[in-house]
């Protein structure tokens, strides 16, 4: 048995995840810990060189390093190509989810036309609508709510407190965190004699498999067709995203991003903390959105894209912020001094 | 009849909403559709010039279209000075709100003071305080939670999971979507000794009729007098109106917008996404911020106010940063130059 | 009796709170109100001399002023070093928080192994986890969700449909409101191959006495070590708090900032409006950010910092815009003038 009572041997992670292990096979550790905490029974990591210090005095039972490490300790250690994925897939082995006693919670309301298989979980006070679709093994946290005719996954998790408009797709291995709205209408509202008129939304939210979702993050129900979240999309908390947006498998954006209306991204992209992307605009695949940045216009080509104001110490933004409203007037200057200077240098002997 | 079992003519439509109809006045159709999908049975329409390529292929039975379009395809067509406002009240009449069944689902709790008439609609697990008043036909989502005294106005709709503070006012045809949590208090906090007390919050939030609240926005009750959203008032997900912010009629905002306390803004403004505003500030009437603008003063003129960084590729960026942080450098270097190139031109002969 | 049936005179109130009274010791009030709509049951106060117009026809009963403002009223007055402080502490006195009856409502469902003393109120449709610890007199609203191991410490009070993952701890005297989320997973995920792996999210969140976290506003839990948040923090709505941040005591955090994983600020710190602070950095005590700006790096010296692109008319806007992207090119200009002037200076005669 390489399963211990209490952990794994190191010999038994190496034979599941594959990497290289330097020392004894037979250590046993059971838990993951930060480099500065580790104990004899954890095993840790180290991915950014900036913590390389505090492997000096680690006391893990292992660690595991980049195979360019391979000589930064004497600790018995695995060294992986990709030594963050290494750990996520160990840590995930020692911290299983969280097993749900399969059933419908007694004061859960659940529709009967709604369709719940017996490995599913329905927690207290959920309430199911009519033509429900749960698939096997998903576990719907209490006082979630799934509108008319919402279909959830095989191997979905929602957290308490979810809720899903009639007729949106989320699809297998799912998370759903706890306040998370999919569905809502659209922003969607027309402007007649100074009033605004409502557009219906008649769209739906469809939602690719291996999706997780932050907690009070938004996603609105197309207005004609559907608002589209392909494979294995992150979505951190906070963020919204609007109707008839279509995000590319595998893209990943951190929290309180906004993305307006039809917005089309592409796959395996990033998008950092409190970015703002327009309505109507395309980004290709591969790209890269910068923290805070405010995309404006179409991205053709894969790359990084920022619009930051560098931040400064506000004695010395307020001389720097007088200019930013009269980069025109330098420019003229600038341009008046040329001309003067050509004039110059043309009237010398 | 011109409505027929499967939808209406185009005679019918022309006849209820207005507008100039060229073509077969007995075309029947059931459904709106884009452009780009539309089969026989569906309606149109074209607002985006953009869009009138997808005019040439398209298979919709007929479409709205701009007066000024009136030549640009051989389809039965709607002719309207204002084809979105047009194509919006089709849509309503093909896509009427789901007809909730009148009644107190048996779960909600509801206090023995609370005013709630038989057409009204409060579902499972809602919990409704003492001394609420609930308006003809409003419906009340599962799991909404309305403390004492709070108002709703006749034919309000409150999608799961809404909660409103005691005391908080709502007027009449509101929709507020899942997760709208009205009334919390207002971040009022005072100084002492390097600890901030509480400042209660006993205004309340008083909120007109036919406002639209998106998907977990936040409306702050005010310190102490109250926070006032006025008639027609359009909110999209995820925007935080703080205490004693008072918008008016008819201004809109697109989600994750930020109001802070006590600014003041007009009627039919328009405010973008992610855009910011800060507090005491005041805006008037018919003021456009575009999105990811920091409004930090107040607004005496209608129109259009930006503050955006334009995004570029990050190497381009890095380039301009540097320069960002140094402005009054090049401006003081400006200034020299102008002086030594006045010097060189006195001293020319 | 110092205390009348309906109110407090000046004179218990100076009792209790100090300051120095100018003015009958009698006269008795009963509420605050502001300046401009006080009458004679109100005490009112004036910070901000903006507002000092108003005191001329103000009809308050009382009002509090700073000590610098002596004689800016006949009206009976308190005089405060702190007279924002001071009216914090007199509208609590007139708005004590709302009593609740202690007991657990029978729609509560609370595990047999929870911990929830007589004093505390459990609201209905609560649903409270194996082995959760309340405190003495905490108010749980209804909806409310505590997962397993749950602590909250006496006197605090949680709005309705508050969600607390497992294994979180929560302080005395917190006031959590509508939406807020504690303890959801960060957002830890590994790239692999171009796909995303999760990083199982084993820290908790660990809060401090004395903090108040705003409507909808969310905080992760740890990767590894706990999110904390120390004791008198005060946060506004929307906020996003990522896995392992650290919030030093009596920070405060206007409504919509954006906090990344790792960041560590400082005690005593404010945070203004929609600003976002990277990851990973480090903040010392007394920094002020101001609102909407993007902290990119860490900050070593106390005072106040800013990054905020001035908002001007859009037509003035894009006169600069132009510029902006081409800071590089003006400086490469400028510098370009300067050797030419220099090579004009050296031929002179």
């Amino acid at each position: 048995m390489t399963r211990t009572d209490t952990g794994y041997t190191l010999g038994a992670i190496v034979e599941r995840f594959g990497g290289e292990l330097i020392g004894n096979v037979d250590v046993v550790v059971n838990q993951v810990a930060p480099l500065s905490s580790a104990l004899s029974g954890h095993i840790s990591f180290l991915t950014n060189p900036k913590y390389r210090r505090q492997l000096q005095n680690c006391r893990a039972g292992a660690v595991i390093l980049d195979v360019a490490e391979r000589d930064a300790t004497d600790l018995p250690r695995i060294l992986s190509d990709n030594p963050y994925a290494y750990f996520a897939k160990v840590s995930a082995l020692f911290n299983p989810r969280h097993a749900e006693s399969p059933g419908i919670h007694s004061t859960a309301i659940v529709d009967q036309t709604a369709t719940i298989p017996a490995s599913a979980t329905i927690g207290a006070y959920a309430v199911v609508g009519e033509g429900v679709k749960i698939g096997e093994h998903a576990v719907i946290g209490s006082g979630c709510y799934l509108g008319a005719g919402v279909e959830v996954g095989d191997d979905s998790l929602f957290y308490p407190q979810v809720v899903v408009y009639q007729g949106c797709v989320i699809g297998k291995r799912a998370i759903l965190h706890s306040g998370v709205v999919i569905g809502a209408d659209g922003f969607g509202i027309a402007l007649e004699n100074g009033c605004w008129i409502k557009v219906p939304q008649i769209g739906r939210v469809v939602i690719g498999d291996d999706v997780e979702i932050g907690a009070n993050t938004t996603v609105d129900r197309g207005a004609l067709d559907d608002t589209i979240i392909e494979d294995g999309v992150k979505l951190d908390n906070q963020i919204q995203v609007a109707h008839n947006v279509h995000i590319g498998a595998h893209t990943a954006m951190a929290g309180c991003v906004g993305v307006a209306g039809s917005a089309k991204i592409g796959m395996h992209c990033t998008v950092g903390g409190g970015a703002v992307i327009l309505g109507h605009i395309e980004i290709v695949d591969r790209v890269n959105i910068s923290a805070g940045t405010l995309v404006t216009k179409s991205i053709a080509k894969a790359g990084t894209y920022t619009s930051v104001m560098p931040f400064s110490a506000h004695q010395d933004w307020l001389k720097n912020a007088a200019h930013l409203r009269h980069l025109d007037k330098m420019a003229e200057k600038l341009s008046e001094l040329e001309k003067k200077i050509s004039e110059l240098e043309r009237k010398q002997p």
